[in-house]
């Protein structure tokens, strides 16, 4: 693909539509990575204010061939937000109002760049939940997150992102706007854009607006920390507490060192937490008088599996230390060593025979790792770590073991990529989990909205 | 658009692939309507029973350039399952199996053909809960209803058809199989081909199977019946509802006349309730020991909105006899008068002014309403009926009247189409809700998927 250069006459354009465009040094390595660590500077940063700006921005791009990658909080997994061909570096930043709560519709409408946890915080007062909370939560953009589809520990009980996203606003490739629905929470009207937009990794086109559904904030809830001397009796375990009817807001997995990782990395929490080789952390949520006969039903079902004593955290303070812990794992492991994330998923049926294979891969490619995620939904982060290899040893390996990683999740009825996404870290794997057929599809549809290929390429598609 | 004819040829390549293939009057007569009583007879009807087989008749189609529908339950709306074009009408009814359901994974693998109701009492009776509901539950097809994105009452807490819909194995119009995606909660793995087939309303490909989520299923229920002597007091009360923090199951709206109807028309059941201009029916599901103190909140709350006594309805019996009478509502209405459904649907804040303007417009057109729906979502389906007009007198003032429900939903922040889809009934009325450029990029979809247009044609789409 044969791209147009950010030349002096391209910047000045810039320059007449926007305020906010950077070609310095600084700038330009700001935005050139994102959480996967790699390195890609981009041209030319620009920080538009409005969707105005956005239109005239995309018509610069389209008429000198140059690529856009929209980018939110940069804390993408996948590689979404890296302009890996340099162009325009489009940072909704600036777009970061959350423009109108409907307590009565149960709705939201807000800029892209309102930060994950603000939006919850903020429909909190109103007593209303917006449950997706991806780990990042605390600097993610609502627009990454629409573009990702991101999960989080509460996806299970309540749906990943795409759940929420009712309608719209984008800039497409092209150079048109409109909204993608309507403001309800149903619509059949024609095919359904919203959704088709909702995970498509910012290459279809660039939201600048997004209303978003709302539910009643559950009363309050209870997290139960359950210890096991095996993956294998964790992930068992899951299945189990599934059969007992109760729906708990949030199932996640941990083993030791991941555990062991969020500790050391954040001292100035003390929790005292048993010691043991996985975890289950299972939230349950709803009117308070409901929680402790469930906790107990969970108690009593598994008081054979478990490895020591069931905790229980209640008051918000215990709660919040617990899932600060769990939400900083994937920095603490960074902290440790750089890391590759396998974002597995699979039924969950099929949870520990995952898990016994990544252990055994492990010691085949001779490359720890650690894991941890949303067990509930079957969907394990597999850390890799690159530990003290050198670059050109981790290549390899790290690419060998993760194409196999991926067949032993498609074997397993999984997918690739259960919530971060394919981007640029996992397109080379694409063939492994979807058949060429529709592979074809999906580039035409991608060829439909960006029939240049200037929005955000080189992304999910392989080469 | 020109297309082949079903000519001996045909029947006879159709008889080599698949057992029953019929082009006898009655065959044909019975496969040309559905609900919305339009009258289009296929050429041939064929009833395959296997994917393989449908691989062959979509090619078959296509070598020839001959239209095929699918078809359901034939419960449709919007007129999605209707061969307007003659050709090949393909009834799934023969596949028909529940394949797989995994307690642990919460998952079932079915045919399209099953009926819904039978895979919900299924599934319950492992404790499993598969809450879209539409009101032909007892007759329609889970492949029509994906393909519809279809709801019902408990959409409203726990979404739409889509939030169920993991993983499709297809027959696309090119002759192409494959599954969409993967048997799991949560898939970012490239572009979601699954969510962009859901409500596509069988005109991108044919549904051969499905995946479908499952969650526990919810201890008890209690419904609460609330007279209210305005449309707009039972109306304003849904959004009070909503200020509770209370998050019920239903909340469904109708006014006397949809209740009169149905009681006629269900003659054998019993129930005694209250003569009001309108009611809302209010579900809260959960715990048992958690519905009377919600229930109390709510009555306490409308104490001096409702019209007379609260009903609550608790035993099973009470439930079903009430459910009953809300489901045949539609056929009730028939019934009296052949009708077109507006399945209007707005910002739930909007659905007083929304009705205000449905009766105001029942008045200029002298066309009778009735109305009722989903509150909750602020979806409600206005029942236009023909009374003693004839045809071309109806036709007019019809479609002019469907036209202006249309533009005072999309001026509401609504649309329009909630759950029926748009089908035939609603094609001319697309560019109301949809914007040009968005029509465009939707045709080109369609074209991806099915370049001879032979996949369901004259749908969705205006002339």
């Amino acid at each position: 693909m044969q791209y147009g250069e950010v030349n002096e006459r391209v910047v000045e354009l810039l320059l007449q539509v926007v305020e906010e465009v950077y070609t310095d040094q600084e700038t330009r390595s700001a935005y050139a990575s994102d959480e996967t660590g790699f390195y890609f500077p981009p041209d030319v940063v620009v920080k538009p204010r409005s969707k105005q700006e956005i239109l005239e921005i995309v018509r610069i791009a389209s008429e000198f061939k140059i690529p856009i990658t929209p980018r939110g909080g940069g804390t993408g997994l996948s590689g979404g937000a890296l302009p890996i061909y340099g162009g325009i570096l489009l940072s909704t930043e600036k777009l970061n109002s959350i423009l109108d709560i409907d307590t009565v519709s149960g709705l939201v409408i807000t800029e892209p760049a309102v930060v994950t946890q603000v939006l919850q915080e903020e429909v909190a007062k109103l007593g209303l939940y917006y449950p997706p909370d991806p780990a990042s939560r605390g600097s993610c953009f609502i627009g990454g997150n629409i573009s990702e589809d991101s999960a989080g520990p509460h996806a299970f009980k309540y749906g990943t992102t795409r759940a929420y996203v009712l309608n719209l606003e984008v800039v497409t490739p092209t150079g048109e706007t409109f909204w993608t629905g309507s403001n309800t929470t149903k619509n059949t009207t024609g095919y359904n854009l919203t959704q088709a937009l909702v995970g498509s990794e910012g290459t279809l086109a660039i939201i600048t607006k997004a209303t978003l559904k709302l539910i009643a904030h559950p009363e309050d809830s209870l997290l139960l920390v359950l210890p096991f001397d095996s993956i294998e009796k964790a992930t068992i375990a899951v299945g189990k507490i599934m059969q007992t009817g109760i729906m708990p807001a949030a199932i996640e997995f941990m083993e030791r060192d991941a555990l062991n990782a969020a500790k050391a990395y954040l001292q100035e929490i003390s929790v005292s937490l048993p010691d043991a080789t996985a975890m289950l952390w299972v939230e349950l949520d709803g009117f308070t008088d409901t929680l402790f006969s469930q906790a107990e039903k969970i108690s009593n079902l598994l008081s054979k599996d478990v490895y020591g004593d069931i905790l229980f955290a209640h008051s918000n303070a215990d709660k919040e230390r617990l899932w600060q812990l769990r939400r900083v794992i994937g920095l603490a492991v960074k902290n440790i060593s750089p890391y590759v994330d396998a974002d597995t998923i699979v039924p969950r049926r099929n949870l520990p025979e995952l898990l016994r294979r990544v252990k055994q891969l492990e010691k085949v490619y001779g490359l720890k790792t650690i894991c941890y995620g949303h067990a509930g939904d079957g969907n394990i982060h597999v850390n890799i770590l690159k530990g003290n290899l050198d670059d050109q040893q981790w290549k390899v390996k790290l690419e060998n073991m993760l194409d196999d990683i991926t067949r032993a999740c498609v074997e397993l009825g999984g997918t690739l990529a259960g919530e971060h996404g394919t981007g640029l870290v996992h397109k080379s794997r694409l063939p492994l989990a979807v058949p060429k057929t529709e592979i074809v599809i999906m580039k035409q549809i991608k060829r439909v909205w960006d029939p240049l290929d200037i929005l955000n390429p080189g992304k999910i598609f392989p080469e």
